[in-house]
């Protein structure tokens, strides 16, 4: 969870739908590109998909492994500073000193700082028979590990006295499954959940867009997903289809399959307003939410 | 929460999406063959709609409030034993003995009995500017009272040896909007969730699918709603659309705007899979989910 300081309640948010390709100096250069393109369209905050740097495969994680810091964490870091803006650097497959793979998001200020890493702590493993199976805990670990003093696997907040923020909840693509971390930033002050992520052909078109709706309704946050451009030609073929939901529950932004840049300006006015409207935050009914208040008969 | 026994793991469940009027004896006797007919087309499991007696209103829950037991209560309780179902009557205005006023589904069982009763927990407050304002609170008390020993504001479960059983819990409504209900009910081993509901011209289109899709895709269960036709002479216009989602997300029956029964079988074996092809109720990382997990920086 990082908090961003804004003057206005208002600011533009771009979501980069970035080919994927198996040249990473190419994924890091075209990113790079695509970053100061959003900045000149008046975006302050970017957000990069899943695995950005890198083939989604759990054979490719080990080759294309860094630390962090390192090469893509570095190219990240400058583009922030050269764009001024604050960057969800979708998610790298990272190692950790003691040879650990995780799937992690780092995000930089707009001074080039590392101001967060969340490492995906719900690893993706799914099996639907005959349309697709994934083990992404075939090579990689869930981000619990702990593995430097004052890590924590849920990002921290950026304190600040200024008026005007926006907290932003970090999760990678399958945590979105997962509406208790969702409910967590949301208590934490979160307007916004950012989620790079891939799904496939299968869990995209039935879950992908309700599951990103469903958090922004029930917690009224703006909620917005970062995917790779659909390749057919992948041995994972993501679903594509970046998206931001206002805290009404709507789409406001879509991408199509292709690489693309999509814009969404986030209104912290209008989020307290529908907050005002369906009041659910002050009608939740804490008293009654725990398992032992359900009478057994 | 109830819990149903079946033989197989494949029941019908029949949603009953009533025309309410302003005369109850007439709304009573409606229902009652409606009941009947889901009955004759095999349904074990019957919904009827919130307020299905009453018209819906704050005004019209005094005049039309009963005790339970009661003259609406006796209906429902005869109808579930002479078509053999279990009946969610949807809702009622109640009174209690103190003279205060809930919005209340009691359930019966096939032999007649009141197996439980769900006073509404979260009251219908909201104020859209220009679109729709209502307090449920001018005239409802929440159901947390606990006027009676042993009553509990969260239906109890029926325990049973039986190998073949659908638990089902129940919410009114509003109550769809808190997830940590539909949560809480996961936990305890709920299967299917059932909402008598009267979501309105504005939240209907916005909200009502999307909500019953996040509650079954997240909790990987059927979810059930039942609604008013929609009477666009009512003080208070009804969505309709009653409708039945599988835990996979999808919506598998859905009523038009008119008076209607949907059916859907409920089907525990496909759920079973569902479960077991995404499997995140076992990989829930419930060690993370709570506020002092996140760090402050």
């Amino acid at each position: 969870m990082v908090t961003i300081l804004f003057l206005l309640p208002e600011f533009r948010l771009a979501v980069v739908q970035l080919h994927v390709t198996k040249v990473k100096a190419d994924n890091l250069s075209r990113a790079r590109g695509l970053i100061k393109e959003a900045a000149a369209q008046g975006a302050k905050l970017v957000v990069l998909p899943e695995c950005f740097n890198s083939p989604y495969g759990t054979g490719f994680f080990p080759e294309y492994a860094e630390k962090i810091p390192g090469e893509s964490s570095q190219v990240l870091s400058e583009a922030a500073k050269e764009s001024q803006v604050y960057l969800v650097g979708g998610s790298i497959p990272e190692e950790d000193d003691g040879g650990k793979l995780y799937n992690t998001c780092p995000v930089f200020g707009p001074d080039g700082s590392l101001v967060l890493r969340h490492r995906k702590i719900h690893l993706f493993d799914i099996d639907v028979p005959g349309k697709i199976r994934f083990q992404e805990s075939e090579t990689l670990s869930p981000g619990s590990n702990l593995p430097r003093p004052k890590w924590h696997p849920i990002p921290y907040v950026v304190k600040s006295n200024d008026i005007s923020y926006c907290r932003v909840g970090v999760g990678i693509c399958y945590d979105i499954r997962f509406a208790e971390l969702a409910q967590l930033y949301s208590k934490k002050g979160c307007q916004l959940l950012v989620y790079p992520g891939a799904f496939n052909m299968t869990t995209g078109p039935a879950h992908w867009e309700l599951l990103q709706r469903g958090r922004a309704v029930d917690n009224q946050v703006y909620v917005a997903t970062a995917s790779p451009a659909r390749d057919e030609t992948a041995s994972y073929v993501a679903w594509g289809h970046s998206t931001v939901v206002s805290p009404w529950g709507e789409v406001i932004s879509k991408a199509g399959s292709e690489e693309t840049v999509v814009y969404a300006d986030i209104d912290l006015q209008y989020l307290a307003n529908v907050r005002q409207q369906i009041p659910i935050t002050a009608q939740r009914r804490s008293d009654l939410y725990t398992v032992n208040a359900v009478q057994e008969g």
